[in-house]
């Protein structure tokens, strides 16, 4: 089971290799049949495959950049979640949206699930 | 369904009545069906009296302040999640823990679910 340091290491990846554009190594944290829920309230996407598609989309390609805010909090050695802003270039200016994603990771730190918090202006 | 604004004046009452420790009003804040995970890994609450329990069991007389962080992220009327800080009084001291909560609220209002993230040092 992956410890909680291990978990933070895999959590700055995940928005350092989203920030950096790294779409490959970005969708090799992922497990194989890992679920996606972003935002909460929209379809699940199911698979890796189906997360390349939400990275395709324009995710990916935003230039959008994760800076984490809070601690990567672990409640157990498969639980985790965190405060981010998510910065979206707009021509000069900046988006900032505040973010709170909640995941789940398998014995060898692998996402299996992922559910994105955030205000959808509903 | 309740807008936005609602789940975020429900969560300051949330946070609020947990803190001036005014128990019957927080308890009435839930669904009589409600689940609690706090923290998640633990046995799941389920029902208003076992969270009367969670609260007797000593959460709601250790003073602990709830003090929102983040904006209430609210991505569809019946979910949202925040950061705070849970600061507990020790001695002269204070101990101050990050912790986020994931919530469900029914059309109502009221609580059905909540599940809370924050480090147990395992």
């Amino acid at each position: 089971m992956p410890e909680p340091e291990k978990i933070r290491e895999i959590i700055d990846q995940y928005t350092g290799l989203f920030s950096a554009g790294d779409r490959d190594a970005w969708l090799a944290l992922w497990h194989q049949d890992a679920t996606m829920e972003d935002p909460v309230g929209t379809e699940v996407r199911r698979g890796r495959d189906a997360i390349a598609e939400f990275w395709d989309s324009g995710a990916g390609s935003s230039g959008a950049q994760l800076e984490r805010v809070s601690p990567v909090l672990v409640p157990t050695p498969n639980d985790c979640s965190f405060l981010m802003n998510v910065k979206v270039p707009l021509g000069d200016e900046e988006l900032v949206m505040p973010a709170i994603d909640v995941m789940t990771l398998d014995d060898d730190g692998l996402i299996t699930s992922q559910r994105a918090f955030f205000d959808t202006g509903g």
